[in-house]
């Protein structure tokens, strides 16, 4: 092995607020021999993802926090450089949990192989990835929809609810999709098919809101929370269901999220079912969801959208993005081309 | 028949904020002839009821709002005086939602016959009506309370949570009530059998909760909503559960329900289940239900108390009551004695 040291990002402060680069550090370290049973990856390309602000408070949740000084770790697809595990060869395509950095030590059971020739291998870290499986369990598992029911998702043109408003198609329901940029909008109805968009940065959000929701709201995919999702709630139908997986509007704030109570007018009244999950709960179901996932994609009748910024240094504004509305699908960082896998 | 006219209970205003005696008049009526299939019946005992508060509301909910200058209708326990009906006799006790009145005209299907012989009459307005039949559906539809889990219940000592708490404890749980006053707390405590109780006016109520959810909360049976609430969703334990039933601490308010939004650091986190609901949902399983909740009461499992005031003029103020915590268990109001009935 020639690569003798590898640049990792490690989170040096608890960001207040929207994250700034004096939150970071890239990090030289040295790449330690391997022990049995472990495998140098390098990293091909990178995700980043809206979850994992939460991870840079010192806060008790459904995950650790990120600890200081150490490298932050996500989702990355990696090509296996050096290997002292008989389960994986040098030029394998590999997908996994692993540290923010050029090159990663992985063990074993922190990595799976990825089959290049499905699909690209990218898409390990959104439709066949964490964020397509977070779209197909919240929706069809918590918002159970029926044909003909009237579907809303928020950050529609994002990663996960770009995939949801698809799935809910295929599901046989109408689909309105919550986005905030006239592109995002062009991109929910024209490529992907939604029913109807509203764009939220508009003056008139709530009155477009009013005119996309006639018949109500039967189930809410909610990833932002916030005023937008106050204004959701104010049409929904009798037994409508809400999949809470994200709160996007909130993760930045330095104040608490205050807003209207949800219990008296929005629950009781209509017999709504909120629930908050993270895809993580349905790990035992994870083969069948990415089955179906792969077979839509196939059939055609799944598609998606990859925003790829080139070079591991934009990982920071890559990440920081998210949170201005900047990527349109899924958000990626491409960090090197592979040296062995013939892909 | 004797008796021509009639006293009724009517909305002459919408309150504004608490009810007061301006939004009511005591109306005289003249008590028509019955039809066919009609039956007079004599109120014996009525029931006051928060959820009532809504219908006081010009707004649309489960359930339409009370018609101005019109009766209210509620739970009532009656005795026939006269049917045109072969299913209903003089001298029937009977219950149903009936017209604020010491006699209302009831059609066959609005009313039915209960055994005087089995429990006090006025049970049908509490344990064994509705209140009990929501209890029951919340906690164990909704909650699922399993053995060793904490089961906190908010308004504990009213109808509804008093109950809550004892199908709990039959269910093998650790059972936390919040309630609102020294007595209040005693009889959970010392009558009920519940584990802890916290009293919410108390300046300790954060600290005196935390001390007595060490271990967390389960299942959260919700009957107040607003600043009690927000503390106990501080204490959720991960896949914990949340039976929304009512919010009684808003249905008063004259300004919006402000509090802290409850996506991102509540639902999410922990991946917790919010279900509003209304006993009405669950109408097909009445009859189990209330067989199990007569069980439990012969088997003395489970215990109620009834606060009753004692004549018709004294519905307001009873109604009014309940949204100042003055009631112990069951609010109701005796109306008359039975005439023709042999109790």
């Amino acid at each position: 092995m020639s690569k003798t040291s590898n640049t990792e990002i490690h989170l040096v402060n608890r960001p207040k607020g929207m994250p700034t680069d004096d939150d970071f550090s890239f990090v030289e370290k040295l790449i330690t021999p391997l022990e049995e049973n472990e495998i140098l990856v390098k990293t091909l390309y990178l995700s980043v993802d809206p979850y994992m602000r939460g991870r840079m408070n010192d806060e008790k949740s459904y995950i650790p926090p990120f600890t200081l000084n150490e490298a932050i770790a996500g989702g990355v697809v990696a090509e296996v450089v050096e290997s002292r595990s008989e389960h994986f060869q040098q030029g394998d395509i590999v997908t996994g949990n692993l540290k923010w950095g050029e090159y990663s030590i992985a063990k074993e059971q922190e990595i799976r192989t990825v089959d290049p020739t499905v699909a690209p291998i990218s898409t390990h870290l959104g439709i066949l990835g964490m964020p397509g499986l977070t779209a197909y369990f919240g929706l069809l598992d918590i918002g159970k929809p029926q044909a003909g029911e009237t579907v809303v998702v928020s950050g529609a043109a994002g990663a996960v609810g770009s995939a949801v408003g698809q799935i809910a198609k295929i599901k046989g329901t109408r689909v309105v999709g919550i986005a905030g940029s006239s592109e995002k909008i062009d991109y929910l109805l024209n490529e992907l098919g939604f029913d109807a968009a509203v764009n939220y940065k508009e003056d008139n959000f709530a009155k477009d809101l009013e005119a996309a929701l006639a018949d109500g709201v039967d189930v809410y995919y909610d990833n932002v929370g916030g005023v937008v999702s106050d204004e959701v709630m104010k049409h929904l139908n009798r037994n409508s269901r809400i999949a809470v997986c994200g709160a996007i509007s909130s993760y930045n704030l330095t104040e608490p999220d205050i807003g209207p109570r949800v219990q008296g007018t929005t629950l009781i009244k209509n017999s709504v079912l909120m629930q908050g999950f993270t895809v993580g709960n349905y790990s035992t179901d994870f083969k069948r969801a990415a089955a179906d996932l792969g077979k839509w994609l196939q059939e055609g009748k799944l598609t998606y959208e990859e925003t790829i910024v080139d070079g591991f240094e934009q990982t920071i504004d890559a990440f920081v993005g998210l949170f201005e509305g900047k990527n349109l699908g899924k958000q990626i960082v491409k960090v090197a081309e592979p040296k062995y896998a013939n892909i």
